[in-house]
């Protein structure tokens, strides 16, 4: 199955077997103050320059949030999504659960967005559905529904029939359907990563559908996140994962190193391409800091 | 299938879905000129300090090589495989493709130590095997024969099923023959890293012996190395392999992440114990360094 997003100008392919396609995290004020704060004032420019930073650092696909309590966020996605869309070229997902915002924020995206998320639960699934199959959006659903995450991974992927059946009905084509099967820390379930990354296997076979996954959640609350979070998205990978909403920044080495392990990375040169222009990028970085 | 070494006061268990196992691998002069230097000296001091802090970073067995060209191996190996039973509790693994060294290593090491290596070469098999099984010890068998490495996963089972079948006709134990599927750069074949991969797999399904991993070849002659052997790691120990011969210090935090990632860590209660232990070492070695 092949979901092919558009932005301004660049189109990205999802797809099993091709190199693992990285949706830049970044744009979200989520535990972000200073982002919440710049939003709530107006000023957009440090979110266009996360979107800059990001696919300079090799994000394919930029996820954008605007979700700050007493923003007025169906109008701060509309101009953020126009700022970022002018900047950068590559594809955008728009991010919130509020319907008004991801429509404000679809018809603002150029090309072929996507959408995060919906999830299997029946006022969910009624909601954001129909305007994802209006604006030709593919989107990602997660496998929760009314009894929260499921324990096993067979309910999980039970869910992931549930939102692509419904998606089927409504009219979305089913490549454009990618499941996210959740991950939680294992700080408090030690099985949490084994089931997700069981339920990615489960749904490889299965459904053959995209899967994302994000790779911090399952290092919450617990120390060294980073050795956590990079054999949890390598395993992943190999699981069968295709992309993943993450931190190009952090995550980006041990993406293409995973990609290059799997063989699907000629010679590794994307791998080393990638190190030389985030070696650069790290210095240029560090420079502007220390000056 | 369960590997149990024995060092002067601690056994160790390999056991597929049990902790992963660290062989340190660091007392080995190859590419460490300081070592084969205090060798050639007969200085083993610094040996004996790598045993100790190869012990402390979390190495559950020790391997030793003396490989220095111009060195009398057999003295050396009983004169530091003594050192270093008396300074570490740990079991020990005598690395040499001489019998006579690793006879004279066998000899030194207290309780039952592991041999590296062995491998499906006719004069190999008949030199190292009986050794072995002399001894009482357990054996790393190199899936490569008079053809080299072999380039299918089912020609490295094949090598695989020679070794184990020669060892149990020799009198050695199934259950004490642990497999390495041997890994190259993924710089000179891209395939190179999947089909150990692969390989992995296919022996844990088919013979269900421990499984051996090395993890730095896999990123011989490339940059950002950390990245491509801490993703490759994760990904070996998923696929099932139970122990590797590598460095704690630098892979220490990967393996203890992948244990917890799979459910065998209790809520990370040993991850979390070892980042505490490392951080305390790191702070040690760095003041150590700069006083």
């Amino acid at each position: 199955m092949r979901t092919v997003l558009r932005g301004r100008s660049q189109e990205v392919a999802i797809a099993a077997g091709s190199t693992f396609v990285i949706i830049g995290e970044k744009i979200n004020p989520t535990g972000n103050k200073k982002l919440a704060a710049a939003l709530k004032s107006g000023q957009l420019d440090s979110a266009v320059d996360l979107a800059v930073r990001q696919v300079a650092w090799g994000a394919d696909v930029l996820d954008i949030n605007v979700g700050v309590p007493g923003l007025d966020e169906v109008q701060t996605i509309d101009r953020i999504v126009r700022m970022v869309a002018e900047a950068v070229d590559v594809p955008l997902c728009i991010d919130s659960g509020d319907p008004r915002v991801l429509e404000a924020g679809l018809a603002a995206a150029p090309g072929k967005p996507l959408v995060n998320s919906v999830n299997a639960e029946e006022k969910q699934l009624e909601a954001i559905l129909p305007i994802v199959n209006n604006r030709g959006a593919a989107v990602i659903g997660l496998t929760l529904d009314e009894g929260g995450i499921p324990k096993t991974a067979e309910e999980r992927v039970a869910a992931a029939e549930k939102i692509l059946n419904r998606s089927i009905q409504e009219g979305i084509a089913e490549e454009d359907v990618i499941i996210d099967p959740l991950v939680l820390t294992i700080g408090s379930d030690s099985n949490a990563a084994r089931i997700t990354l069981e339920t990615v296997g489960l749904l490889r076979e299965r459904l053959g559908l995209n899967i994302n996954l994000g790779a911090s959640n399952v290092s919450f609350g617990l120390p060294d996140r980073p050795s956590l979070n990079q054999a949890f998205l390598a395993m992943a990978i190999q699981s069968g994962a295709t992309c993943s909403i993450t931190d190009p920044v952090k995550l980006g080495a041990t993406i293409r190193a995973s990609d290059a392990l799997l063989g699907r990375d000629l010679f590794a040169t994307r791998f080393i391409k990638h190190y030389r222009t985030t070696e650069n990028l790290r210095q240029k970085e560090a420079g502007a800091t220390t000056s």
